[in-house]
């Protein structure tokens, strides 16, 4: 049995298999290696991703790594349209610890790497058309995400996680709002690159990579033309 | 436990997780129904998939469907460069029959779509860069394929599975040797959203669809803004 790669978030990690995304690329660069599974909850923050957990993760299957991707919509601002998905900063730091528990409790080798949320452009959400926001003011702030992402962080250290920092990665690129966001929040193609990178980088550096896992039956490369069969035995 | 889809085939399927693949885009149309599983071998004829199968499909998880999507290599020509792939016509018909017996009675439910190979564009597999052919004569011409493609129609009929003529869909639509193609053998963008909507199509019609799967965990568009929690009992 092949190990698996669990993918578990929100909306980023849902719509990671939309074109050009994080989850269809990371299924192809492990093709013959593991499994990636996408376990991705649109809309969910981690307090209902905790509620929800024994249920997305059955005991059964070796897991290799799981992406823990949430605080998008944990930091949806108590007082503006999207408050009903907020999560007190406090909350989400121990809501996130649980999981992590959770998961190495579950697979206790497995690497579960941590996602901070991703910037956010506040002028992009303003222009979403799928809102209903009457406010003319976005229901999110780089600053809140800011704020989530260092305790993201914090979360980490303390489970001697490994994490990616999105949120500051992203704001070192030219042009992030508009080049590694597509509606402030969700990601472009170029936003896609930047996490397929740094997850392939990251699980590289625990010892997850095409180096390690064994492939899954002969490759064509290693089939002798002349006698293919000798790669089959019954 | 979500329901699984493999996708089981050759190069076609292995690179089905490319940029805009029909396997990344089948992910993402059952991203909360069904886990679509990557099972693609490249180079593969039916007679190497035959020897692996017991090994490629373990007895555990619940299969709603599987494509089986060969005959690419097993149409090679027997006196060209990809000689050693080839696998005459009337094996390949058994062998796919004996695919097919294989996995419905490892899953008596599951759904059996099988997809017939692509046609060639023989102009275009002389371009290929990648391949040794001093020869000057493709490995595979269309003709063939179309033998193929007719031999895997025929097994369809006799197990009464369902089946994508793709090499003759591609071949009604305008430009296919170019449009379809990407050189000649695998798929363009274009060709691999052909085979991603046929597959739904025909997912659809035989009762395997996002109306009839259940969403794993609530919907964002579901749960109460007022009462989330409602939507989490413990």
């Amino acid at each position: 049995m092949r190990p698996k790669i669990y993918l578990f978030g929100d909306s980023i990690t849902e719509m990671s298999f939309e074109e050009a995304g994080w989850g269809a690329s990371l299924t192809n660069h492990f093709a013959r290696t593991a499994d990636v599974v996408l376990r991705g909850y649109s809309g969910y923050n981690t307090r209902w991703a905790l509620k929800v957990a024994e249920r997305v993760f059955p005991a059964a299957g070796e897991a290799v790594a799981v992406t823990v991707f949430f605080g998008a919509n944990d930091a949806c601002l108590p007082d503006r349209c999207s408050a009903f998905q907020h999560v007190p900063l406090e909350e989400y730091g121990r809501n996130l610890r649980s999981i992590v528990s959770f998961l190495k409790e579950r697979w206790p080798k497995a690497v579960v790497l941590l996602i901070t949320p991703p910037p956010i452009d506040e002028e992009g959400r303003l222009q979403n058309p799928y809102m209903e926001n009457p406010s003319g003011l976005p229901e999110r702030t780089n600053e809140a995400a800011g704020e989530y992402a260092k305790a993201c962080i914090d979360v980490a250290r303390e489970c001697g996680s490994p994490v990616i920092d999105l949120w500051t990665k992203m704001q070192q690129l030219p042009n992030w709002p508009t080049a590694c966001l597509s509606d402030g929040l969700h990601l472009s193609e170029a936003g896609n690159k930047v996490v397929f990178e740094e997850v392939v980088k990251k699980l590289e550096e625990v010892g997850v990579s095409l180096q390690t896992l064994p492939s899954d039956q002969p490759l064509i490369s290693h089939i002798d033309p002349k006698d293919p069969l000798k790669s089959f035995p019954n």
